[in-house]
């Protein structure tokens, strides 16, 4: 069942295991976060993961939902380990994962018909390549080499119903970006939660949640810090990686 | 020299007085917050603070700068209260308060001429006006009653050079008003920074600063929380508020 360097790991909090390999592909705390903080409704509905990479977003939101859940990954080789991943938790009925590109899946996927869209898209510029030494696939997942933040949230928007809710993680310093293109098309930003490595520190990740024709009424949720003064996982991040206990 | 119930309050941390009165016009928090906030020269360069109300800010700002500082207000009543302020302080070569529509004062003033810009604008739309007993002294200062957020980005925009930078804040739930219009009027937003009434509450005041035909890059300051569970400002604010001592 696994390949090459790819591991077993745990979704820590949940009682699933994930497919995953330092070179291929590896699910961030970011995928966490946006599991989290997204809205989703408990039993129906149908959720779609944009750039679901290896699958952690569906994976995680399967804990706090019984709705259908689609992730769409642009790799073969990250749809695979995604695939094997949902088929070693047995959730083959609740997730389906579909290779597909995400500028164009909704030709494939059907337009307006979806309650929630979540989204941990490519956060750097393709033109913006420090990093030679990375496998393609951790370029592809990393740069918008083949997906700009305005073509997956003008995907994500063309998924949704009226009323549904798209929510992206991304580097904080593309607030404005991803701002002015929720507007463009028509996702009004609801929610908003920045992440900040250490109290003291700038934000370094944005949280976002919009309503498509929702009417404008920003909330700016408190600040979640990452790490205490020291070094550990505040009590917050615990919680949502390892669960109450 | 003070008119009806006007006081002759101390200016917190400055060694400054400011006439107020409780049924015409006293500066808040923010004015503070947004005199702390702003980049300001240390000797040359020109600002302006629009909507300046009885002068708080440009008050404050002599603390910082050297630099001369022009406040605009529409309203007569707060000019001469502001004026009063300025005179009582000794501060008439460094400040001019001047009467006049901020929405036409580049007119006045003179376009592109100036290097800072801060604004502490009414923050409520004209059609909410829930609180029908203020007096129209303190319904024009909190109110879009002459002057729209857009309006005031429009001439904080026209009275910078380029490179300069625009200051505001506002309610957080116009960051997204806010961030449009800047970019619409050559102002990319660099710095912001979110305040929160208590940890783990909503933020519900904004910090934001533009540079005119600045190069994209959005800072995310940590964020500043107002009063800590004891009910008292925290440390952070105290300092703003009284200084170091």
């Amino acid at each position: 069942m696994l390949l090459d360097d790819e591991r077993l790991d745990y979704l820590l909090a949940e009682e699933l295991r994930i497919i995953q390999s330092p070179s291929v592909f590896s699910f961030s705390l970011d995928a966490v976060l946006l599991a989290r903080f997204a809205y989703v409704p408990l039993k129906r509905g149908k959720i779609v993961d944009l750039c679901t990479g290896n699958g952690a977003i569906p994976l995680f939101l399967s804990a706090r939902t019984e709705s259908q859940i689609i992730g769409v990954e642009l790799q073969e080789r990250l749809v695979h380990m995604a695939n094997r991943s949902v088929a070693y938790n047995g959730l083959e009925e609740q997730i389906s994962i579909l290779q597909g590109d995400v500028k164009t899946i909704p030709e494939t996927l059907g337009f307006e018909k979806y309650d929630v869209v979540t989204c941990n898209p490519p956060y750097f510029p393709a033109d913006n390549m420090s990093d030679k030494n990375i496998s393609e696939h951790m370029a592809i997942a990393r740069h918008e080499l083949h997906l700009t933040l305005d073509e997956a949230v003008r995907s994500a928007s063309q998924l949704l119903k009226q009323g549904g809710k798209a929510a992206f993680v991304h580097r904080s310093g593309r607030l404005i970006d991803l701002i002015t293109a929720m507007r463009a098309n028509r996702l009004e930003p609801k929610r908003v939660r920045l992440v900040y490595p250490k109290a003291g520190k700038e934000a370094n990740t944005l949280l976002i949640e919009g309503i498509k024709d929702g009417k404008p009424d920003l909330k700016i949720l408190p600040p979640l810090i990452v790490y205490g003064d020291d070094g550990e996982y505040t009590e917050e991040v615990r919680e949502m990686l390892y669960g109450d206990k």
